[in-house]
């Protein structure tokens, strides 16, 4: 089976979000598979996409902290600086964290571990709505 | 040709380690493989998998050297210290090298480069065994 | 559908190269398909792929400059300097952005943002000519 589905994720703020839920709501042919795996793959070069830990909103607050600090936005060597001064960091923050997942389906659900969810990781300001094509391949159950 | 199997680490200390063997040996089924890819997945938020050089042991040292140097326990912006020190600077380096590898299979051999090794990142100081979850997709030979 | 294409990228010097062209060109195969994904896949240890903005090159330039920040040939932690001392930094680079990427296709082609291409880092001095082993797999049209 292979099935793709646009999923468009409303605007956020600067930071980075747990999205597990509204993602695997857009996706019920999951439910389906025996086993597979779920391409998820962000349009932009500004956000990016990551799994880490589910529970605690002050994990994604250090992440913000962590990566405003290590790409600055007052960095000397920054000459791609017309679009605003946290463009060029999003870019680069969004390389390092990477413009996919591939997340594996198990006996038709997403077998994360207990601690992981999916976070949109928002490198702009004002990103606005983000779109996301998911890919999804496997076996019917 | 859809398999799905769990591999677990046992524990390893903090640091990255080639496991490459290990993981190979839990998947005979590759060879039956003429094309194909190996999803692998580790089902953590503070261990992670990469692909690196698979000769000398100070490249593996120096890994962790600098992961320690970028990701300092000490930041003076971390909030979630409640899990111990070594705890969110895990998270962190988790989503820098990622929680998955997607290897090409080809003629019956995981078709990776002369020098490229599988690590496991182990970046807590105590992470016990680790659970890895096996997809192998592809076109038998 | 599956197809394996090994692709050599011509020798580049240090820096980030916009090599979207040159890999849609070696896969024309992608035209057949509805619904599928191409896995890139570069089989060295001291070069990598990643995806961000296409039309600047400013922004490929401001990636050097970062990286090298990031990743310092003269930090003091390095004990594996035989080969030079682009290699080790090599290293970690490569591993920080990784050896692969998966894009979706869809209706025939690549389905990236307006914005996004595919960068062949290369993170050596002399890196020479690298190479690729391409897997595309998917629904026919």
């Amino acid at each position: 089976m292979w099935l793709q589905r646009d999923i468009t994720l409303r605007p956020r703020g600067r930071g980075f979000h747990l999205v597990t839920g509204e993602v695997a709501e857009a996706l019920p042919e999951v439910g389906d598979l025996r086993a597979g795996l779920l391409h998820l793959f962000i349009r932009h070069t500004s956000a990016s996409l990551t799994l880490n830990e589910n529970a605690s909103p002050d994990v994604r607050a250090d992440f913000e902290a962590f990566f405003d600090d290590a790409v600055r936005e007052d960095a000397p060597y920054w000459t791609h600086t017309m679009e605003g001064p946290d463009d060029m960091p999003a870019h680069v923050k969004a390389s390092l964290l990477g413009p996919s997942l591939s997340l594996p389906i198990a006996s038709g659900r997403l077998a994360l571990g207990t601690w992981q969810g999916i976070y949109l990781c928002e490198h702009r300001d004002r990103g606005g709505a983000r779109s996301l094509l998911a890919t999804v391949l496997g076996e019917a159950g």
